[in-house]
C-alpha cells in the first residue's frame, strides 16, 4: 500500500481496508466500526453517502459523465465555487489537489515569465515530483527553482524574496501551518498581509493552497477573514463531499496566463462529480454545517482537555478545532501517540498520531461524547502504561515523511 | 475551456457541450446527436452508459466510495489487471494517466538512482510540466533529464542512449506512433526489440505508456505480440470504461523502487471507479468486444476508402482501425481536413480532423454504415468546394500543439 491511506506508517492495530463508510462512521472488514475523525483524510465534509449529493452524481451519471466534452454543469459549477470565493473571477476544474497546484505554480510561471516559487519548509502542496515530502524519484530539476522560508516568519518570507530577487513567479501558502508531525498554528496576519504586499510589489502571484482546509474552515478562501486576497487558489478534497474533483480559481489578472497553459486530464471535464460538486456548494451556502463542526470540534477540543487533565495528561490540541491534531508533551518518539491512537481504535474512535483529523457534519454531540469516554479510557491505559510503552518501529523517525531537499533554504 | 475537450482548435461548428451520452452517441445542447467517434478521447470502450459498469459503480458507492482506506475490490482490482497484462506483478491506482506516466518515471528514477528519461519527439505522454506539450508555465528544470528521439528510428534511439550514458533511468515510449497532426505509425518490431536490449544493456527500465491505446488494440500490453515485455506500463481513460482512474503496473524488478516512492492523491483509492474497473475487466477477458470493434474499424476504413476514392480525394487512414486518424494529401494547412470535419459533424458523426479517434463496442455495422454514408456525402461537398476552402484560422500553424522543447534532442 502506498500514498497516505497507507497504514505502513500507523499502529499495528489500524485497519488497512474497510468494507463501508455511512454518515459519520466506517467499518472495517471485520464488521469493527470506527467514529471516523479522518473522514477520508478531508474529502467527508457532510457525512458518508450523502443522500442529496449522491443522487446528484447519479442522477448526472445516469445522463452523461465522461464524455467528448462537458455538460453544461461545468459552467454552472464554476459559477458557483467563483460566487463563493470571493476573490475568484473563474474556475478550472481537474481530478487531485496535486493537479490544482500544479496548475496555479504554472499560471504563475505563464503569468509573470518567471520561474521562481516561494513555499514553507515542511508545508505539503501534493505529491508530483516538485512538490513531493519524500525526494525519491525526483531529479535535482524538479526542485530548481524553489525556495523554501520558515511559514509566519515575515523576516524569513523578505529574506525569500530578496533572494528570488527579479525572478519571483508565486508565493505559495497554505491557509494555516498544518504540516505533519507539528503542533499546527494559525496564520499571522502580518506574515498572510506582508505575502500580498511582496507580491504586489515584486509582480508575483499570491498563491493560497486551500485543497486541505478549504471549505472546513470558511465558505471562501481561508485568508478573506484576514483581508488578504490571493490571485490563485487551489480546492479540492471535500468540494464534492467525496467525489474526485479539485479546481483551481483565479482573479482577472491571472485570466490569460490560466488559458494559456495546457492542463488536461481524461476525466477532468466527467460531469457527475461536477454534479456532486454543485450540490455540495449549495449545501455551503444555505446550512450551518460549517458552524455545527466548529462547535463540535469545540465539544471534542473541551472534553479532551478535561480528560487529559484528570489523568495528569498533557495533550497539545492544535489547529481549528474542526481540524485538529493531538500530540503529546514530551514524546519525540511518538510512543505516547501510537499508544494512545491504538487504545482508541481499540474504543472504536479513528485518531491519527502525527496527522491533523477533520470533522463532518454527520457526526452528533452523541458521537463526540463517545470519543471522548473512549478518549478518558484511552487516557488512562496511556497513564497506567507510561513506563513501559513501546517504541514505534513503524517510524524510523518522526522526520521521514518530511521532505530532505525542498529547493534552496533561506536558512542556509 | 482549456485542456483537450476545448473546440478551440476545431471547426467552429463542433458543439463544446454535451446533454447526454448513451451507447455510441452524444447529444448536445440544442438536442444534436452525434455517431462519436472520439469516445471521450478514449474513455468509452463499450458504450457511454453501460449497464453492468454503471451498476457496479453505483452500488460500491452505495457501501463506500472515498474513505479513509482503501475497500477490498482494490486488491480485487490489482489481481484482474496483473492477470491481464503480461509483465505486471503489481499494480498501483491513480486518477490521470499523467499520473500513473509519472509515477512511472518516478518509479524508473527510483529504481536506478538515475535520471535521465529517452522519449520519442512529438509523442504525447501527460500534461505535468515534465511532459505537456505546451511549455508554458514549465521550468527549463522540469525537462532537464530528458533526451527525445524519434519513434521507430532505432539509431536515432541507440544515439540517445549513448548521450544519456550512464545516467539513463528509461526509455518511456507509446505502444505504436499517436502523435496528433501526423500519420499514426505501427511499432518497427525491430525498434521495440532494440529498445528492450539496450535497457538490459544499461540497467535502465522500459515503460509502454498504454493510457491511450491500453485495452483497445489488445488484452495485454501492446507489445506483448512483439514479445517485448516492459517493466512498468502505464493505464488510463477506459480501464473502467468512462470512470476516473488509472494505474500504473510493473514487474517484480520495480516493485520495490515504485513502493519506495510516495505518490498519493485524495480519490486514489475512491472504490467506486475500482469496482467499474474491475467489470470493465471482466468484460475485457470474457466477451469479443476487441474483435467487434476490430471488425467495425476495418468496415469503417473501406468504406471510407472507397468513398473517397470514388470522389477522387486522396485520405489517408493510419493507426490501428479501432483508432483510426484521418489526413487529407496535399493539406498542409489543414484546410480539407477541417471542411471534410466540418460536413460530418452536420450529417450528425463526430470525426477529429487531426487527433486519432477511437470506436466503441456500441457500436454496430448499422452506425458504421452511416458514418460512411455522411462520409459519402461529406467527400462530394469537399470535392465541389475544393477550390475555396476557407483558411483554418483555429490554427496559426498545425504544430501549434507539438512540444517545442522536449529536452535535448539528439538531433542538435
Amino acid at each position: 500500500m502506498y500514498g497516505h491511506q497507507s497504514t505502513r506508517l500507523l499502529p499495528d492495530d489500524f485497519p488497512q481496508f474497510f468494507e463501508r463508510a455511512k454518515g459519520a462512521y466506517i467499518w472495517d472488514l471485520s464488521g469493527g466500526r470506527y467514529l471516523d475523525l479522518m473522514c477520508a483524510y478531508g474529502p467527508n465534509l457532510l457525512g458518508y453517502g450523502h443522500e442529496t449529493v449522491d443522487r446528484a452524481y447519479i442522477r448526472q451519471l445516469e445522463s452523461g459523465d465522461t464524455m467528448t466534452g462537458p455538460s453544461k454543469i461545468m459552467v454552472e459549477l464554476a459559477e458557483s465555487l467563483v460566487e463563493l470565493v470571493s476573490h475568484a473571477d473563474w474556475a478550472m476544474f481537474c481530478k487531485n489537489g496535486t493537479d490544482a497546484t500544479t496548475m496555479a505554480i504554472m499560471t504563475a510561471r505563464a503569468c509573470t515569465g518567471r520561474s521562481m516559487i516561494i513555499r514553507a519548509k515542511g508545508a505539503y502542496h501534493g505529491a508530483a515530483p516538485w512538490c513531493n515530502p519524500n525526494i525519491l524519484g525526483a531529479t535535482a530539476g524538479d526542485r530548481a527553482d524553489q525556495i523554501v522560508c520558515n511559514y509566519n516568519d515575515v523576516a524569513s518570507l523578505e529574506a525569500a524574496v530578496e533572494l528570488a530577487g527579479r525572478n519571483l513567479a508565486a508565493i505559495l501558502a497554505a491557509p494555516f501551518r498544518h504540516d505533519v508531525f507539528v503542533d499546527q498554528a494559525p496564520p499571522n496576519p502580518t506574515y498572510a498581509k506582508r505575502a500580498r504586499e511582496l507580491c504586489d510589489e515584486t509582480g508575483a502571484l499570491l498563491i493560497v493552497d486551500e485543497v486541505r482546509a478549504g471549505l472546513r474552515v470558511a465558505r471562501d478562501s481561508s485568508w478573506a477573514s484576514l483581508r488578504v486576497s490571493p490571485d490563485l487558489s487551489c480546492w479540492g478534497k471535500c468540494i464534492a463531499n467525496g467525489h474526485p474533483i479539485s479546481a483551481l480559481v483565479g482573479s482577472d489578472k491571472a485570466r490569460e496566463a490560466a488559458a494559456s497553459i495546457y492542463v488536461t486530464g481524461s476525466f477532468w471535464f466527467s460531469a457527475a462529480a461536477m454534479a456532486a460538486s454543485v450540490e455540495t456548494l449549495r449545501i455551503v451556502r444555505t446550512s450551518d454545517y460549517l458552524e455545527r463542526i466548529q462547535d463540535l470540534g469545540d465539544r471534542l477540543r473541551r472534553g479532551l482537555n478535561a480528560a487529559a487533565t484528570s489523568h495528569n495528561i498533557r495533550l497539545r490540541q492544535t489547529g481549528p478545532s474542526q481540524m485538529p491534531l493531538f500530540l503529546f508533551d514530551d514524546d519525540p518518539e511518538l510512543r505516547q501517540g501510537f499508544f494512545w491512537s491504538s487504545q482508541m481504535i481499540q474504543r472504536g474512535v479513528y485518531v491519527h498520531p502525527w496527522h491533523n483529523m477533520f470533522l463532518c457534519a454527520a457526526m452528533t454531540e452523541a458521537d463526540i461524547d463517545m470519543a471522548i469516554d473512549a478518549a478518558d479510557g484511552a487516557f488512562n491505559a496511556l497513564r497506567l502504561h507510561s513506563g513501559v510503552l513501546p517504541a514505534v518501529k513503524q517510524l524510523k523517525r518522526p522526520s521521514e515523511l518530511r521532505s530532505t531537499s525542498e529547493g534552496k533554504s533561506v536558512e542556509h
